[in-house]
């Protein structure tokens, strides 16, 4: 089983920025910690601020992986692009976000891409990716 | 560690009700395996068609329970007092969702509990209520 | 034939409260004269004030009755688990009101659950009913 | 007593126009059944699909027709003229429709005419003509 | 000069329709009034119940009439395309309506024909349709 | 017959300010000319920028005048509180414009203040006013 | 003179339940100064988180009591049911509120009961109460 | 202890001004009663038509006064300026309407003061302004 | 292979009004060069101000025609008649524009039958109408 | 160069109120600071809680100031006549406000008369000011 | 006579993306008829993910291109900034779309580029790119 | 000081493109004048048409200059991952705009980052960027 982790705008800064919604732990720390939990299965991580990368890596994961995990960061709220992209394959992609988005600014409770999803999760850190990877290998079972 | 799995209106006939929407699988064998899995917690489960019994399990949780896990059902577009009713109490509340409410009709992706929970698991059938169970053991190490 | 004429909130004070809108025939009266006519058909009756008894009457219908009469009374308007709980079943469910709802306030004009139910008679008074009796009646031929 | 039924919009097509949402039944067979079922009642049928034409046999059914059984089609959404029309009257005016208008696209959920009607039967194919004359027989007792 | 007066939908009614809204005059007798007042004025009058008269009326009023009055009953708001035959020609058009349209139901506020027509007059009963001659006359100066 | 003519907000600028909206006219020459025509009428003036001095000579006006015609300017749009004094008073109030309000930015099509009036006339340029006088006249017969 | 206080979802956690927003004061002391205070009234109370119950004893008050004093709790926001029962009844009922509801979310700012009662208190902590007391007392002069 | 009331837009015409609505009773009348019920307090009174008036009031009333009572009238639904003063000082301010603003049009149930308020009492008549001295009294202690 | 060239409200005038929106081309001259350019295809016209005129050739075209072109005029942003009409015929229908509705006023951006129609095409002038004939060619390959 | 500095509703507390958001800062002693800096520039100042005081100021600032800057206060969001006397002139006028009303409630965010000002500045404090001198001075040049 | 054909976001999976929306047909394929069938002009084509990419050929091919073809994907419903680089230059720009997209999702109904566009062409499947090549022929002429 | 000027998407046409809303002045020649102007100020410029480069500028602005002057063009409107990108830094952001977008489309009037930034200054042409330098200069005293 291989999974791709996906994160969008602003991410390559979880752990600096604003931690009191996003908290202090680094993504780098969590996902040496979440391969080492689940250490048979194959996961790659990629984080970028342009939306055509995420766009080209969704696209190119059909054969690839057996599932995605994305957090879009703010492009959640605005890329219908995104949402096209998942809708485009057949692997199943879970949708993840840190905060709890609906306990936040109204233009952040709208998702452009959580219709295109199997499922979403929200709201418990770093944690809501490990419950994704859950969510994905009882799929596999 | 002891949890309360809360359902609400309508959700005893989950897995004979709407199976294209909601799946074919009883609640009573999901949590048969579940209580099996994790056999160090305590689970316990209630469901209502009754706002006021949701609410009152809710108050009484606090000090018994470490975490709630619920599906209000229809009562999650509707009841603000069901969201009041956890603000009330310190125990963390999970919300779930068997379907994915964000592909359905437009009122069900309101919900007027999402803000008072710590987070959110929907689309995953009754694995939901499992990625549950997960969030609440790893916020209690 | 078996039929099920469930009303919801206040209507136990019909023939009592605002008569100007309701009119001033007691719902007792009517069901005597009711059965009365339609004698071959076998006629339930269950008034409610509590959404939940609604929800549960719905439920149990299945096998039960050929067909329901619902007036939600200002459930109508709020209710999504009902609307729920009849589509839960195969059952056909007809939705009837008193009054014209859409001569009334804005918000008795939006119906959670006309769309869940086979049609909507409204405005005949208790006339409405019996409507609907015929309306089940045909399409038991 | 004497009936006036009118339909509007593309209700000419009645049986063969989208018979997924409208039926199969056409409106000819359908009124030659009513009015041997109900051949005390003078009954009446005009179609147009003309605005103004529903809008003057209205105007004039006033002193001829005891009550008016309405199908505006379209115009049910459209026209404030027709709904002007029946206000202006004091003939009773029962509003139907073929198919459960809530059940369908949101902007088939408005009626510019429910407002000045006695009542409003929808959702029970041609039966709902019946179910009209039924409740204007009802109002002549 | 020459002045077309042209009545929309239900106008044929007025003096017997809702008259505590629109008064007990016939347009008859306002009219014999109107053209013995302003007998240097040659007034024509047309009413229609059906909108493609009041556009080609419109249509053919140019290089005949000096100016047009209008009072397109319920066409005032839903008719673009009344208002898109005003635009079509140079004749000014007056807009008149008997009642005061913004002291009714929330949907008479809304003219699809005022921002076509050179000035608005409404409220006065038939005295509305007099304003309007003379403010013809005085742009006729 | 006395009538007072208020004028609010800017008025004091007319035929000075945005000429192509408001004309080149003064309102100074427009009032001499209309004295000077309805001359058994006592015509009295008030601009006022201050919505207190509309409101106190609105309900100062009572049995002094046997109507009132106000252009209350930009206040037409934002105050609720000269529409409570013309409700307050049984004197007839006239509202003019002197552009069409209809065909100019969305915020200058909702008055607060029509629904409280008798009538109104807008478009026609000064000569708005001098329609007012004319209505009032002829609800003095 | 009888007077009946309501309290509906989750006020009997008042004084324990987000103290910042409520309160720290208990309803029972609260209740109990108030008795002595108006020892001449007869004070009764009841607190249900079924909204059902508040239904019924509302249609229950009539003749019991002089006065209801209802404070909703949440169903305030959503149920249209209490404010039909209330219109149900002659008795005048009295709307409190412990803190501000306009200076709170968005959603706490619309109450469906308002309209039926005969005036609102909200925001002077459980004082609102005794103030809805006083207001009874003068109506009873 | 020392009180201000302050009335705004039009409640100078109050006990003349729509009867039917704010009843007949004067503000002179119910002041002099006020006085002397409550002795111990001195009760200063200002009405004004004026924005600015009421503005500086209120501006002026921090030190001098230990509390307002405000009925904005109009100014309402309308002055954000009000709500500002209101915020720019530390004495209680307690809003208070004579009717019920929440049974009257939509455009009165938005108040742009009551969120900068400490309550709000209203549909009491001016006895609504004799429960805001009580509560004025009851923080007082 | 044979077409119907529909033509709504207003639309006899084009060439002549509104030279800017519309341009000068007679619809005349522009259907003569269309049908000596696509000489081997049948192509009819007809313009009418009247909606039930559209309605009726829209019904009537199944059988006769391959293709329907139509310009609804003003009729494209208030009728669902049209719409129906167009659905209930298996004829394909291309729905275009002379102008570009997007590019005009708000209310025009809106059209009721766009999703009834193949496709759309707006803004080119007249050529829009030619290219709707290469459209409903190809569909013919 | 002359420049007037107009500030609005409930400025003349600036420095003292709601000091979290205004800051500390008097306007006496940063008028005089700015006076200093730019003491080539004619600069007068004017606060008024009274619209119509702002309203004249604008209309007669034309020909004596070359430039206004104004901070309307709490008149921002609801004065459309101070936006018209804004138009009425050819002065240029700046916008300027002390805290980032952007960043605030949502009603704060909507201003009557950015269209009417030739730019904006917000956010900086009494800096804002200082800037709209420096975009006024470089107009001049 | 140079054409730039310019693919948004997820076009270059057309032909393998949800066919039942977007067709079986490749691009390529497509692109190699057109250039056959018109070889006379020179195609070019481009397809990105990004946003930029398209902002950037817009811009530059003023002077090189005849006219531009565009369908941005869905990049359409929310990018200004290509509406923007359209604005910018005189080349003209045809709006394409494969399917119909006033017959999908509500988000897909509104385009942010329409305006800025000569004209718009959807719902002929990859056709719509043939009808754009044959209208910028035109206005070659 | 240093301070990093970034313009987004089209700015690169600035003084090319719709030079009637945006002016002649290139940014060349702006810069050059702006830098000899405050030549103790180190001055960074650079515009992407790229959402990224603009994300990644601003999250590596931190520390190495101590203000931002962002004019984001058309992302402005669309972009909460560049106003998230402000948020994750300390560093004091200004947004500024060339054109007065309160005076323009609807759609320009919302802006995703102007919550974010210490303040806005728009509508002076290039000069705006030269104000929001000011700005940052006395952020530095």
């Amino acid at each position: 089983m291989r999974i791709l982790i996906l994160n969008g705008a602003n991410l390559n800064l979880q752990g600096k920025r604003e931690p009191a919604i996003y908290g202090l732990a680094s993504m780098d720390e969590f996902l040496t910690n979440l391969k080492n939990r689940y250490n048979s299965v194959g996961i790659d991580y990629l984080q970028s601020n342009e939306e055509s990368v995420l766009i080209e890596q969704i696209q190119q994961a059909e054969g690839k992986y057996n599932g995605i995990i994305i957090n879009a960061g703010a492009f959640t709220h605005t890329s219908i692009a995104i949402g096209d992209a998942i809708r485009s394959i057949c692997t199943p992609v879970v949708e993840v976000h840190i905060s709890n988005i609906f306990a936040r600014e109204i233009h952040r409770r709208k998702s452009c891409i959580s219709e295109a999803c199997i499922g979403n999760i929200c709201g418990f850190g770093l944690e809501s990716y490990r419950l994704a990877v859950e969510s994905l290998l009882s799929m596999g079972h």
